[in-house]
Parts: structure tokens; sequence; C-alpha cells
């Protein structure tokens, strides 16, 4: 990223306006911002669109209607960043803006630690012994298959995410194991009272995300 | 489930069989056994089919069409078992015969273990300071929604499931533990050949699984 940056930088004419579409935005920010000159203006952003593919072949022409596209300012006057948010809506996006610490803390919920999980689940999975994992296969529709859809995502572009985003990831997957072992020990002793009360209230979370309207894609 | 056996029970006919559709089987076995006549055939079963949905209004006529339904042969008679089969498969479904612990192992992993994670990562994300979680909500796309349908599935069922399955459920969650603290220990570590090496090979199951022709549904 550095790299790139510095070679983009003899040729950058006076004012022009960069962004990147990176999922962190924090590591971004820090090995691009020393590598531009003065007259060059950094405004990250990142696009919430996306499927387990990538590279160009992967894109289609709706790709990023009524997504979201985050819009890191990034001490930018108000003026540039307005005229980049009007690019990046000639896409059919929903642009906001976001101070970069807090996207980073929100997509290392909604976005990496989910990644994490599902890697993990299914790399268990693998290493089950032979027939088991062919079962796993087999019988892969009554959940796991969401999770390896996920976990089959770019490897390098997620080895990356978690590497400059560590710090968030971290802390939310530190809340996640708490949780996890709160409920590991219910099963454990039986206390069948404290299951359904948190998979009755993880129900009203799926409905808050219908109306917000990010259900239909 | 021993009740409603045991209300059956005297209104049963010589030679009837019985089947059931729950999640675990060793646990059903238990309980329905001993409340039913020697004269009466109990040959477990379960459908790998279903949505986030439950009850009645939930179904729908393709349901089992091409779905797995495994039945646990629980010690009848070949013939009996093949008449059991046979009515099954008359739903569209591939019918399977399968010992009762490997089921339950099977079944840990590819759906008990996934839900589990799925409550959990959910919840996390419902203890989160308010606007946080509200931004969780409107970002959910980037991973975090396939987790909310999961985790919006019946409680009382899941509450179930994990009681009765728990020896099978403790023994993967283990596993899972174990590897997800090691891919936390490389995030922390910055061991990035861990992570792309895990990513890499998570990607093969995937390919199995449509392989299997277990992916277009």
């Amino acid at each position: 990223m550095a790299n790139v940056a510095g070679e983009m930088a003899p040729h950058l004419k006076h004012g022009v306006v960069i962004t990147d579409t990176g999922s962190t935005k924090g590591s971004v920010i820090k090995d691009v911002s020393p590598a531009l000159p003065d007259h060059a203006v950094f405004i990250p952003s990142h696009p919430i669109a996306g499927t387990e593919y990538s590279g160009p072949e992967a894109g289609f022409a709706t790709l990023f209607q009524d997504r979201y596209w985050i819009v890191i300012p990034n001490g930018a006057d108000d003026a540039t960043t307005e005229t980049l948010k009007a690019f990046l809506s000639a896409t059919g996006a929903i642009v906001e803006t976001m101070d970069c610490d807090y996207h980073d803390k929100v997509l290392a919920i909604t976005s990496h630690l989910p990644h994490l999980i599902a890697y993990t689940i299914v790399g268990t999975a693998f290493d089950l012994e032979n027939d088991l994992q062919n079962d796993v296969i087999r019988f892969s529709a009554s959940g796991f298959r969401d999770f390896t859809r996920i976990a089959s995502s770019d490897p390098v572009m997620w080895r990356d995410v978690f590497i400059n985003n560590s710090d968030a990831v971290l802390e939310m997957l530190q809340r996640f194991n708490e949780d996890l072992s709160y409920l590991q020990r219910a099963i454990r002793w039986q206390e069948s009272d404290k299951l359904e009360s948190l998979f009755t209230r993880t129900r009203d979370i799926r409905k808050r995300i219908k109306d917000a309207g990010q259900l239909d894609d």
C-alpha cells in the first residue's frame, strides 16, 4: 500500500483527491499518508458491498446499489469531502462519513469477527477424521454451509484485514470468548433458562436489521 | 417427549412403526423407548431440512426435496426399516441410515455448533453500547447478517438441542476453542503466514460441498 502511494506521489496534480476501498482504515491512513505529497488530499473510504468472490470479474452493475459506502474525512475540508461523496453516490451507494477508529470498531464486529469465526469452524471441521469430514460435507445444509461461504473469501485480503485491524478484532474477540464461555458453562450445567433467555434476545436484532431495510438483497 | 410417548402407548396397534423428526437422537431414544410397549417399533429419524422459521405455517411443498433424511434403525429388523425409508422417500428426500451416536456427532459440528456460535456473536453485538449497536445493524451486510438469520431460530427448540446433545456439542466446542485461540495468538503476534495458510485450506471445503451437489437451494 505504501509502495503504491509512493509510486503515485511524483505524478499527482495539485489538489488531487485520493481515496481507497480497503476494509480497515487506521492502517491505511498510517501507511499511505506519509507517502503522499502535501498538495494531495487523502480521504479513505470503504464500500460495504461485495461477495465471497474477488477481482474485477466478480463485479456487477448493481454491486453498490443501496449499500453503504463509508467515507473517513481524515482532516479534509468539507467542500472536498462533499465532492468525493457526490462521486461515490453516483454508484448508487448510500454515502456516510465516520471517524476512523469508530469505523474499524464497527467493522471488527460486523465483518472481521464473523469472518474469523467462520474460518475457524470450517478449519475445525477440516481437521476431523476422514469419515466424519465427508459426512460434514454431505450434511452441511443444516447451518455449516453458511459458514463455508464466508470462509471461502480471499485468503490474502483477509490475512491483511486481521493483521491491520488487530486491536479492534482482539477486543471484540475477547468479548465473544467471554460470552461463549458463559454458554458453554450453561450447556455443561444444563442451565436451560440461560440458553433460552439469550436465544430469545438475539431474535430481536434480526428484526431490527429487517426494519432498517438491510435484509433484502 | 416421554409424556407424549406415554400418552400414545395405550392406543398403539401391534407392530406399529413410530418415528420422530427431532434434531438429537440419543436423548430421544433414551426418553421415548421406555414409555412405549414392546409391540411398537420405534425408529427415530431426522430430516436435514428447514429454515429459521418454525411451526406448520413455515412448511412448503418442496421442503424435503433432495434433502437428506437420516434414519436410526435402533435395532428394528431390516424389512420394517425399509418400510419407513420408503415412506420418507416419498417426500422427495434422500434417506440414509446412521448410527445414533455418529448422527449426534455429525450434527454437533454441522448444525449445533454453528448455531451456538451465531447465537453468541449476535448476543455479543447486542451488549455493545447503544450507538455502536445501531451501526452494527446498519452495516450488518458485511458478514454479520448471515449470523443473525441463524440466531433467529426457535429459542425453545434450540435450548433443548443443546441440553439434549451436550456431550457432542461440548466436545466440538472444545476443538473450536483451541482452533480459535491459535488464530487469536496469530493475530496478536502478527503471524500472517499462519492466517493465510488456514484461510486457504478452508476454501477447499466449500469446493467439496459444491462437488457434492449440496450448494444449490
